[in-house]
């Protein structure tokens, strides 16, 4: 029997890990590349056809006239913000408290732009048409998250949307997504890519994510805001003189794994369903909408941890590489459905999950 | 024999093209990559051994305490000066007027960072010390370019560089090495690059200049400073989930090319030469102190650009893929030196030079 001496290590050893697609490791890469043709040429500070076409692309894919391609998702949504507030002739933007701008930008967006957030909604749903009606200041712009990461991948009601959409054009306000994992909760909605960023005057997706390439968004919208984005990103220094190792990338990755949004979000239902038949397990959401959820566990990380890596030891089925701790009593951590799922043998997985509930039960007493 | 619509054509189908060291396209990445293990696990924004390792090796190499990779120099170097006038309480930098700050970065520091430049020298020679000490005004920091690239890669004399490292540390006026062209000037100055870095308190180096990478940059300096600059990082939206495309590829091209930046200065002299006894052309530096130079012909584009392609279908010698009017009866190009050199003919390039010079003279009358 292997043995571990932490979680981290645990997952890393474990021969069925349930989350995400594999390993982020340059394979990957080397995989992408190999049906590439060596004499491609390169982008060339966002000129030639290996980006033009891929945003050409996208722009179809999502419904937009323009969509240029953006190193990362912080840089391409501040300057979207930025574009909507200098527009406004406003500094002020609305989104959640638990935005990726909010607390994993060393607030950026504050500090580059000088852009001032008005926080709605709490931190334990998703923003409402009631929230934007209740708003007490101008803004130029709202930031919906799309599925709301922080808060286990949250989603309003599609008519929600639609209602805060009509609003937001009704009082000028522009309304910006924040797609990052856009394809993963089109199965809920039952939508596509277009209906949805219809909703929308700017769109920002991610290829890192459930696509699982290996970084790089797309920031689309309209021709003058593409043409503003792109200076802006010449501004961040993100217009590299090539950016196809991220581009090539998540072409390759794309075509693989859009087919399997509908598979992760039934799979990640499946799994959530499973957690919640554990002593002590909820998921948020209980049902999840997208291809992931995050679990809470109530027992502390040091009778939680034990548990997670002697599952492991005896059964190689991996649940998570962490647990955050909430409060003293309780841990959580998050799943998202990938690849991997669709490969784990399913009596083995129920196998863990008895063992895991055992534990639980045991520590429990 | 080949026949040509345009110079750029020309040059692209040239057998024999003068410039750099290959074509910008995917095969430098998949060269890069072959040699590498698929198994090797991704950074994760910022940390992992890929980008830690690497980071230390350039910090030794630069005799710097502590070296951080960036996607850009454009993001590095704003965020260099942001960290040095934040500590000074100043928002004013001291540079040329023909840096990539002024001219090629839609004035982001200005705009992201609110900093104030203030232009030395003029637009044909280099940052001097006498430059230096005419500063009217309180600066935070004065950003020197080794070599200042759009006049043609000049360079101070070394003790000038001294004398204005002395002055500078003696003002408390932080000194910045724009030296994205760094390696290729250590052959004229007969230094070191740590050698070279003492002068400075922080130095930004570029990966796909003379090295040949893909992207990327470095920023070296004290421990607090590299802090302060992941920091920065993170705001510009720079700290991406994975920079190992850009990482592993600086690596292997800058283990291939930094011990032959000595054989492309002896080149770029060389060229130069020719360059020189040709009719109506002169280079800038006459004779060069890197891999780098300019030419200039005294002759309008469009009697100019014909012979160029003549020259090229008759010769299979490209030597240049465009050329920037200088007022209405000149004409300019950069030539850098990589590897593409060595392996020209040099009988095939001594007939190109002897008939360009006499199209030139024809052409004249």
């Amino acid at each position: 029997m292997k043995k571990y001496t932490s979680l981290s290590e645990a997952y890393k050893h474990a021969s069925y890990p349930t989350i995400g697609h594999g390993k982020r490791n340059v394979q990957v890469l080397k995989e992408a590349l190999e049906q590439c043709d060596g004499d491609l040429d390169s982008d060339m500070y966002g000129s030639g056809s290996i980006i033009e076409e891929f945003q050409e692309g996208m722009a179809q894919l999502l419904g937009k006239p323009t969509a240029v391609f953006f190193p990362s998702g912080t840089m391409a949504q501040q300057i979207a913000l930025r574009i909507w507030c200098d527009e406004a002739g406003l500094r002020k933007v609305a989104y959640h408290p638990l935005s990726h701008l909010e607390i994993h930008e060393k607030d950026g967006m504050k500090e580059l732009h000088r852009l001032e957030p008005v926080l709605l909604a709490d931190e334990t749903r998703p923003v409402l048409l009631t929230d934007v009606l209740s708003l007490k200041e101008d803004i130029a712009c709202l930031l919906l998250e799309l599925p709301q990461r922080e808060i286990g991948g949250q989603l309003p009601e599609y008519t929600e949307l639609e209602a805060i959409s009509v609003h937001c054009r009704d009082k000028g306000i522009k309304l910006h997504l924040d797609g990052a994992r856009l394809f993963e909760i089109l199965p809920f909605y039952g939508k596509s890519a277009e209906e949805l960023c219809q909703l929308f005057d700017s769109v920002y997706i991610s290829f890192y994510k459930g696509l699982g390439g290996i970084a790089g968004a797309i920031l689309a919208g309209g021709r003058e805001f593409a043409e503003q984005s792109k200076i802006w990103k010449r501004r961040h220094g993100g217009d590299l003189i090539s950016l196809y190792p991220y581009i090539l990338s998540a072409d390759y990755y794309m075509k693989q794994r859009l087919p399997r949004m509908e598979q992760y979000y039934r799979e990640a239902k499946e799994l959530a369903s499973q957690y919640n038949q554990c002593h002590a397990i909820f998921t948020i959401p209980q049902v999840p909408v997208s291809n992931m959820f995050h679990v809470y566990v109530e027992m502390p990380k040091e009778k939680l941890e034990p548990i997670f890596i002697a599952v492991c030891e005896l059964t190689d089925v991996g649940f998570t590489s962490s647990l955050r701790e909430i409060g003293e009593k309780s841990c959580m951590f998050e799943v998202n459905i990938g690849d991997r799922y669709a490969s784990l043998p399913q009596e083995r997985l129920r196998e863990a999950f008895l063992l895991l509930d055992e534990r639980l039960r045991d520590e429990a007493g």
